[in-house]
């Protein structure tokens, strides 16, 4: 799994606006079978949004796959501009940064003996979750595993996603701490109720569980959590202590 | 029913503390049968918290039975000073305001038409439910109105709490927005999970459903949602638009 983050100045639009053109690019540059596969894909292997920093906007970009990156990786890396509809001027990249996880690694973290108990997530853009055709604008730890499980299961492993262990994940951990509010996240002509903010998980089981949890939150740094990932929800960073 | 607010200057100690020694000193000034008789309830008829203000703090104490008022509202008002045990001197009292709300006023709001659609709490001070032995930390439709309308039944007009009206609530209305963060709340040598800030639910029904939240939503004032009320947790104002 590779993460590209391509530091840019301010620009004249919103980061949720931005996100949108951005992903429009994106799948505008890769070719069309591929995007036509994506598009029917139930979990995209990549991942983008925009990230508002102190002096510039981050775009994040994630590869999941090997498909993924060898389709974008290259390109995306060799960007020293970006051309939108609707603005004045190309886009002007000012650096990129690459960070990597493998499979492997993340089997290592799985591994591990960990003695922590609380895991802090830091949903740096909104997320949402979709259940029964509602939308769910408050976090549980179902909503949140099962995100990272299924993602993890459909794009990782190729195996089937464990409801059992969902459930014993569920019965293991809490969330034990929370500041979070409620933001409107606009897609095409609609508007998803979403919330953004930090929430801590407590875990009380084994290690095991534990070390599974530090596992599916260090993936979660590269899948996002939740839906419309590629449109720039779902945007987070673990925050280990 | 009658609130009476006190003003009072900033403590040496938090408010959280202070609302615990203030519900100890109002349950000693009550003769002892009362006081007996209150502490078999399963719901009490009053409650007590105290407000953190830019000048000061205000201790808030609602009377919601003839008989609360009757035992406590005489010398509440003619208060001057507060001893409390572990404070170098006397609280003074600066200024009693005396608000209140009649059953006939609650009455009207609820056949009084109304066009509003959003209702917003501001949960003053930290507020929990408790459901099947755990507390609760994320606000619902449900865990409000349930509190609401078992405090109304049970205090106000000694009726069955209405499962069925309290489903169809739920069905009605959503929250839509929310701005909240968790904070333990110390009561004696336990710290009680809880949340504060502000929600705002949309009701979708007919007019007579919104006209009976918006009268839930006044008595909220007086009786405080979820737990702990008479300790300082659940202190809510009703912020009309």
């Amino acid at each position: 799994m590779k993460k590209l983050k391509l530091f840019i100045p301010k620009q004249e639009i919103n980061t949720n606006i931005l996100s949108l053109k951005l992903h429009g690019f994106l799948m505008a540059q890769v070719d069309s079978d591929y995007s036509k596969k994506l598009h029917h894909n139930e979990t995209n292997p990549y991942s983008s949004y925009v990230q508002n920093t102190f002096d510039g906007y981050i775009w994040v970009v994630t590869l999941l796959t090997y498909e993924a990156i060898s389709k974008c990786y290259s390109w995306l890396l060799a960007l020293k501009t970006i051309p939108l509809d609707g603005l004045t001027s190309p886009i002007l990249i000012k650096n990129i940064d690459v960070e990597e996880l493998t499979q492997e690694s993340l089997l290592e973290t799985f591994q591990e003996e960990t003695s922590e108990q609380q895991f802090t997530i830091n949903f740096l853009t909104p997320t949402s979750f979709k259940s029964q055709g509602e939308y769910i604008i408050f976090p549980s730890i179902r909503f949140i595993f099962q995100s990272l499980m299924q993602k993890y299961s459909r794009l990782i492993d190729n195996s089937d996603f464990d409801e059992e262990l969902l459930t014993y994940l569920c019965r293991q951990s809490r969330i034990s701490k929370y500041d979070l509010k409620t933001h409107y996240y606009q897609v095409h002509s609609s508007k998803v109720p979403a919330f953004r903010g930090r929430v801590t998980i407590k875990v009380v089981g084994a290690s095991t569980m534990k070390s599974y949890i530090k596992m599916l939150l260090t993936f979660a740094e590269y899948s996002g959590i939740g839906i419309k990932t590629s449109l720039g929800m779902g945007g987070v960073r673990f925050e280990q202590r």
